[in-house]
């Protein structure tokens, strides 16, 4: 499972001249959601290719729950068009779209509050990547330093259109129902600068009857959450077995958790430089505890290795408890995330079309 | 106005290779058209850039017509959303739209038996452009000879996402109606083979229900119309300021015809390659009156340029008579192109609904 609006890769020095600038944009946009929540539209989501997991819920699922219960719209896209590169992925779309859906509803989106949709049923919502392409230059596509990333990172020998595309695409998922606020990691904050960049041209080129803008220019809300490694030390990924999913029992946890590299210094510590395995389990215990990680490496300390693993598989066990049997008892009704599913696409479908009437007003393509 | 599925600028080198077989399709496709004209479904369409123009008329126009009389199904798209580039289209778009549609329905086009409708009323035709793009990599939608002439000849600095991925949008235009005939000039031969790699693909990858392919890979029907030259002698284009509207009044076309591009040799002659502005002249009133160029410049002979524009003059002002009337009588009704076009566009987005559904059948979208 890739989060497509929160991942968070190393950082290209280009971009981290301007991160400063941007930490202090979203600390005051936390003050403002603080005080008038419903004037913030947020638009986050997921491509469909594997079960979320603990990296996820801390990097940005919990964030997008608080946002959600702040007050804020809160707009949760399956990108299922998103994930057409993977052939495995597409042979078991729709059981990893019930999944999906099923870890939102299990960590606290509320369906009646949140809107949970597919881009796979909001024709309308796609059509705005038709305008969004005009709007942006085929140099500007390409030098996306995280398209550069993908491209440079996929087994693929070539790009697809779809991925090259992606930036336009994102901007329409975002600007359909004009959120003004992506929840990101510093890695999609060119990615929203594409979406701003199309959201300007637009409102500059077809301004609106009254010269009204349709559209928000979307400000990012960057996540400040620590990053969390896999068990093997690497990046947390489904893909490489080092991940423990959401919805893993509590036996498995353990499991992962038994088998999770550490290094052989007995005393544990909490030094993320020099020991990032170690740290990111002590992290994860620390998340899991709301607690402050050097403060839980220190009372572990001379325990070691087995002491520091009884205590994270603990905490993450206790703290996905409740989380794990609400998403079991869900799934016992196989028909109720598609529900869930089928009516946040038509409630997204009704936004898309009106938007797309504004955008044909504007553009004069109503005839 | 540019015919995006017509025109006929100079071949590449690597496409002349396969032409003759193209050309020998193309007859064999006569032939079944002659004997089973029902199981053709053909699109085709233009750019609402301005006036079509006599060049349009005898390059495509009449081939429309003659193929839906022949009882073909007949789609003709208004490409609204690939004359986006031009900020001038877009400021006059509902009025060259409307052009377009009298301009169709003038020369023959029976709105009850063929379809008109414009991109940008059809969303679920532009969705499919999402899974179309996934299945072609962007060296391949870079490679494409027409993609690359239009990068040569705009006068962008850099070109559009949108001008980009055109080929992949094409065949979305053709593929929504399951188009499996596309008249075109031999520079949309490279286009088209992208939207028989997509079909292709998509139907290897997305199997229907029961094995059977959603789309089919559509033939091309080759031109083999001659090519007017504009007065000037260059490439006619209504750009240039060298065509003869369809819609030019008598006088209009014999101020235009009178200021052609001639030659000093008096003695008029058919000979395209030696003398190709006199030649374009002949063979514009041999294309009116139905008559060999050869023999219409042997009669012309000793007269001269001035007797060869009269002839032209009459020509094309006798052809043209009653489609112009009929295009005035039309227009006299200022809701009746719009009429036209509104049940043209809710005609073909039936279509595209169910496609998009049986797409997301094999897709395994459908939730």
């Amino acid at each position: 499972m890739t989060s497509t609006l929160t991942e968070m890769p190393e950082i290209s020095p280009t971009i981290s001249g301007s991160l400063a600038a941007a930490l202090r944009r979203s600390a005051g946009i936390e003050r403002r959601i603080g005080e008038d929540p419903h004037s913030f539209r947020i638009l986050t989501g997921d491509r469909p290719t594997g079960d979320l997991h603990l990296g996820h819920y801390f990097g940005s699922l919990r964030n997008r729950v608080r946002l959600q219960d702040a007050g804020a719209a809160t707009f949760i896209l399956v990108a299922d068009y998103q994930a057409l590169t993977d052939r495995d992925v597409t042979e078991r779309l729709g059981e990893r779209v019930d999944g999906l859906v099923l870890d939102q509803l299990a960590i606290g989106i509320d369906p009646a509050r949140s809107v949970i949709f597919a881009h796979s049923a909001v024709p309308e919502l796609n059509q705005l990547l038709l305008p969004f392409l005009s709007l942006v230059t085929v140099p500007e596509l390409g030098r996306n330093p995280t398209v550069k990333d993908e491209i440079a990172h996929s087994r693929q020998a070539s790009v697809s259109g779809l991925m090259f595309t992606y930036p336009a695409h994102q901007a329409a998922d975002i600007l359909f129902c004009k959120g003004n606020l992506v929840p990101v990691g510093q890695d999609q904050l060119p990615h929203l600068e594409v979406t701003r960049l199309i959201a300007r041209r637009f409102n500059e080129r077809y301004p609106g009857p009254g010269g009204v803008a349709v559209f928000p220019e979307p400000d990012a809300l960057l996540s400040n959450a620590p990053l969390l490694l896999g068990t093997d030390g690497g990046k947390m990924s489904k893909s490489r077995g080092n991940a423990i999913a959401l919805r893993a029992t509590a036996d498995e946890t353990a499991r992962l958790i038994r088998g999770a590299r550490t290094d052989p210094i007995r005393h544990i510590s909490y030094d993320p430089e020099a020991r990032p395995a170690v740290s990111s389990l002590v992290l994860l215990a620390a998340l899991c505890l709301d607690r402050d990680p050097v403060t839980v490496a220190h009372e572990i300390g001379g325990g070691g290795a087995a002491a520091l693993k009884r205590v994270v598989t603990e905490a993450v066990n206790e703290r996905f408890a409740a989380i794990r049997a609400r998403r079991t008892e869900l799934a016992a009704d196989p028909g109720y995330a598609r529900e869930v599913l089928r009516d946040g696409c038509a409630r997204a479908r009704a936004i898309a079309v009106d938007t797309l009437e504004e955008v044909g007003d504007a553009m004069g393509t109503r005839y």
